[in-house]
């Protein structure tokens, strides 16, 4: 059993709560016995760790498991992940340009996910997918997408697919949208919406026709669309 | 210009942090410019508090201000608001029943509020909706909506509109369910769903087909059965 801080395995396990880490190791960590299974089920499970003395878990004191997990609630396991990244795109694909809140940011996994979008691209100024607080608020469905990370606006000009964009206050009314099979969607930033640099593309927007409020919470209005254009 | 953690006012605003006194005072407080203008609109301002020397405005030091609010970041205004609660019900009502995440709970305000679901029925178990979290993600919402609270079961036998359930397994798909004009919509807790005793009452339930996912967010699910629903 591992009860030393000092540990190389647990001094890595620290370094990726940092997301330059993360980035330079192209691995992360999943917290839960629930989103250990899943990341074994994707095969990304790189090692798994436990409180308790298992089979194929390596086994850490409670102390050293709680200093490694960012919940105030006790975590049994937790397990260390590879980023796992494909080129392909599939035909519905979900292009978030500066979306900030880890909330959002996995909520919206979750729909794109449920409504076969199978593939996202997180642009620039995006919330680190790989934060504790996005893969919780996943629920798993990070380890059933594609992702792809760059600039939105590069991404945009080689796609095929028909891209649309979406404003809180004009555009094409989410019903009387044509739901083409091939189709990218962007989203923007909780405060600013779409950037400025996107919207000079002179897409199309797709709005969401409401009453008595200004905007609608970004996951929400997102898979709203999601919704529209899936399964 | 109030300096004092000890002055009166200040304490009774201190006090408001707590979910009990809010109840016991039927006031709450809402942070930052936006929402004091939102407030005021409403007719709920009582007191609004300022670090500025402003008209119509309490002046507070920016060290008293900070102690008040909940953000990290600075805020510059606040108010001191009471509730409001007409007994009359809108024919599209949203029911919550235990609705924990305040995050959620903006969201939903937001959504109710943006497709026509003027009245909302917090079912008790629910997160309290003068919580600091939810003023802020229901981004001014909150003061456009009429609240009921108590036991989700009496309140739905009190109905004369259509209601239905919500579950993530089975049920009538969203896009079939006849939309009456008059209907209630009971969304559950976020890792529950709606309660045995709320599913005793043999109610019909939606549901939203998705593929490859257990579940959706409760605040991007209900907000899209909301939308189908509305305006």
């Amino acid at each position: 059993m591992i009860s030393s801080m000092d540990n190389p395995k647990i001094k890595t396990l620290l370094k990726l709560k940092q997301s330059k880490y993360r980035k330079s190791e192209q691995a992360f960590i999943v917290e839960g016995s629930h989103l250990v299974s899943e990341a074994r089920l994707a095969g990304v499970l790189m090692e798994a760790y436990s409180i308790e003395d298992k089979d194929g878990y390596i086994q850490v004191s409670e102390g050293v498991m709680k200093k490694i997990c960012n919940t105030d609630t006790v975590v049994k396991e937790l397990g260390l992940c590879r980023m796992l990244t494909k080129s392909e795109i599939s035909d519905k694909v979900l292009i978030l340009d500066g979306v900030q809140d880890p909330g959002n940011m996995g909520s919206l996994m979750r729909s794109a996910c449920a409504f076969g979008f199978n593939t996202m691209f997180i642009g620039t100024g995006s919330v680190d997918i790989y934060n504790d607080k996005v893969i919780r608020s996943s629920q798993g469905a990070i380890f059933k997408l594609n992702f792809l990370f760059g600039n939105v606006c590069d991404f945009v000009k080689s796609l095929k697919h028909c891209v649309y964009g979406t404003n809180v206050e004009s555009g094409i009314p989410l019903k009387e949208v044509k739901k083409e099979d091939k189709v990218a969607i962007i989203l923007g930033n909780e405060g600013n919406g779409i950037s400025k640099e996107v919207n000079a593309l002179g897409l199309e927007n797709i709005f969401i026709p409401m009453r008595n409020t200004e905007s609608l919470n970004v996951a929400v209005a997102g898979s709203i669309i999601l919704y529209e254009f899936g399964i």
